[in-house]
């Protein structure tokens, strides 16, 4: 069994970085934050006696070698964080995964496979984009042009990269991998309430993101006649509000503007162009589809009545992906094993695992965090269901390293 | 008679400070290209042989002595911009005074008063507030609270004043003025639409400017349900919503949202604060109140729909302004004599005017500009129309300051 404090302890120690006034984390992708969070995770590693490696895109693998060199066991998420984001978001995937293999060095187990910890680049969407690292690892997103991206400041991310160290020169995906498996909190509400300490989860719910620009025109707040106006943020708003209302109407459907830059951007000017992110998700694809072509339609819909045009560019896609039955049940087992309630869990929020899950069998674990809340600074979790999920995450990670 | 191509000259040459691509000005208040602005100004009337002065806001002088020492006759705008803004709004006012100017020295004449050009600091407002200058001149705003004030990026503007070298040593208001005169295009469209050259400025309409502040709670876009959410982002475009259609019924009302920043501000985190700006107005200060009290009531129940919080805090509040009968006759006769078309005409837009008119007596004149457009780069106004509204402006003031 893993020791449940120094977990804790090792959370503790990396939320020190980036700590926010509110009991949150700011360690942005990119930033020197992420950095320092590396640097830490690096330093924790090689005390392990794990060889750590940094691909072009700067995601980090720790090795852990097995008896034989067969295709390792990958296991992590990330340590990056929301602007305003909390503790365990990511972090907890990670660390857990340097407590299972303190664990296995302390009691001196060596795993048939390799096991390697890993920490993916920009997980969370320093820009547009999230779940980079790994989606350019699986090639969903090539190489040059992620680099070539900017960041919400300008600023491209090879440069950004080079910025921090961690520009590394291992290659992508260079040897095979046997599975995957990533602990994280839920993120929402369902596992606190129903009391359950394991989710197993079974699916990852399809979403889309969007970059928006409303183009209206510039025009002074007073001698400008409401009707003669062009007026961008009132068609943002007008888009908000008909997206929202039919979110609200469609059983699982989510909708989220979260971005939003008007310009000018003073109080006395009409604003002439807006730009925002839409985010939408259902768990089925094809409705998704659906919300897709309501938004598109909306958004003509509001640009007419306000005489505005506007351009709807589609910058994330993640389909729905199922995760691998024999790794679920794999979950499931170390869960009933463990004595931990448990129960079939859907995840509404993206993760490296899925990128994973549509090249190599991948799966998840969730643990409860309180009032559903992340993306947040109040974002927590319990102690004891940070052990139990490391817990079930060993006995997981074992039987697959002994595949 | 004023020499029209040198105005235009002027005109040119200060809109090359802080150009823009798409030929527009962005010379904002407390700026750099402020200060360029403000250096090329000063040159001009020293030329002149003006004396210029600068007060302890920042808001400069030039006099021309009179034969006798009686209270001057002021004439001036502002020439600071918006930030995406044009190369008239504000800045004809100042270089038609200069204009009149160099036509009496040119033509030799001595007025019984002296005339003061005056270019007024903050015209604009590089933050919520606009006529600043004006403001603090006139007692309106109190000095020590005016430098103690922050931009949007958070910098005091007493330092910002400094930071440029226009924090004067000049007292406020620190001997009588005789009256006031500012020409200024329309900004909106009745002249253009009328074909009338000079717009006889009877009023300025009320205005009031208000900081918005939505709490919601941050949260992850995809396993948040939507029926747990508290949105700000949703708040602030059901608000912008309700009261732009609110503006659309009652005639006269104008409503604007030209900045807003939503927090944390990325793609997958609902907005858990925004922070906004209304601008609202009508001629009637009673219209006023109402349009006031139905934006408190709209946010509210906005909020309660949405399970948000917000502050709503008055930061302008510009009553109706009725401009000085004996000055309008004055403007209209000189019209009349100059063989200009002229209308009565309501200004929808505060000017630095209007604050001085709550203290002396004080007019405006209006020249038409291009479709009615304002703060906007593509702003415009006719060569001959700047000529003829700067003979109407010569004659106002020859007779004002041979009173
Ligand atoms: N787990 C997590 O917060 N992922 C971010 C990607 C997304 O779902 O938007
Ligand atoms: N003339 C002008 O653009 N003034 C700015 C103040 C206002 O918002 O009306």
């Amino acid at each position: 069994a893993v020791d449940g404090n120094r977990l804790w302890d090792s959370l503790t120690a990396m939320a020190a970085l980036g700590a926010t006034a509110k009991g949150g984390c700011r360690r942005v992708a990119f930033t020197d934050e992420d950095r320092r969070g590396r640097d830490l995770f690096r330093s924790w590693c090689e005390v392990e006696g794990l060889r750590v490696s940094v691909d072009v895109f700067g995601n980090m693998f720790a090795r852990r070698p097995g008896r034989s060199n067969l295709p390792p066991v990958l296991v992590g998420s990330h340590l990056d964080t929301q602007p305003t984001g909390g503790r365990f978001d990511g972090v907890y995937g990670v660390l857990a995964g340097l407590e299972l293999v303190r664990t296995l060095n302390a009691a001196g187990i060596m795993t048939e496979r390799p096991i390697e910890i890993v920490n993916w680049t920009n997980e969370e969407g320093a820009i547009y984009r999230s779940m980079m690292g790994s989606e350019v690892f699986t090639g969903a997103l090539a190489l040059e042009e992620a680099l070539a991206l900017v960041d919400l400041d300008g600023r491209r991310l090879g440069d950004a990269l080079d910025a921090i160290g961690y520009r590394g020169t291992a290659g992508l995906w260079s040897y095979p991998v046997h599975c995957y498996f990533e602990a994280h909190i839920e993120q929402g509400p369902v596992l606190e309430a129903h009391g359950t300490t394991i989710g197993v989860v079974t699916d990852g719910i399809a979403f889309r993101r969007y970059a928006i620009t409303i183009e209206g025109r510039e025009a002074h707040a007073g001698p400008t006649p409401m009707a003669l106006r062009r007026d961008a943020m009132v068609t943002a708003a007008a888009l908000i509000g008909a997206t929202h209302a039919h979110a609200l109407e469609v059983e699982g459907a989510r909708a989220t503007f979260g971005y939003l830059k008007a310009h000018p951007g003073v109080p006395n000017t009409l604003a002439g162009r807006v730009e925002m992110s839409a985010d939408l998700r259902h768990r089925e694809d094809e409705m998704l589809d659906g919300l897709e072509e309501r938004l598109a339609a909306d958004l003509q819909r509001v640009c007419a009545e306000q005489g505005t045009s506007a351009t709807l560019r589609r910058v994330v896609t993640s389909p729905r992906v199922r995760f691998h039955p024999a790794l679920r049940r794999r979950v499931a087992e170390a869960a009933q094993a463990l004595g931990y309630s448990r129960e079939e869990i859907v995840s509404g929020a993206g993760h490296d695992a899925c990128n994973i899950a549509r090249r190599i069998p991948a799966a998840m674990i969730f643990i409860p965090c309180k009032d559903g809340i992340s993306h947040n600074e109040a974002e927590s979790a319990e102690p004891a269901d940070c052990e139990a999920g490391c817990n079930v995450l060993l006995h997981a990670v074992l039987a697959a390293a002994n595949d």
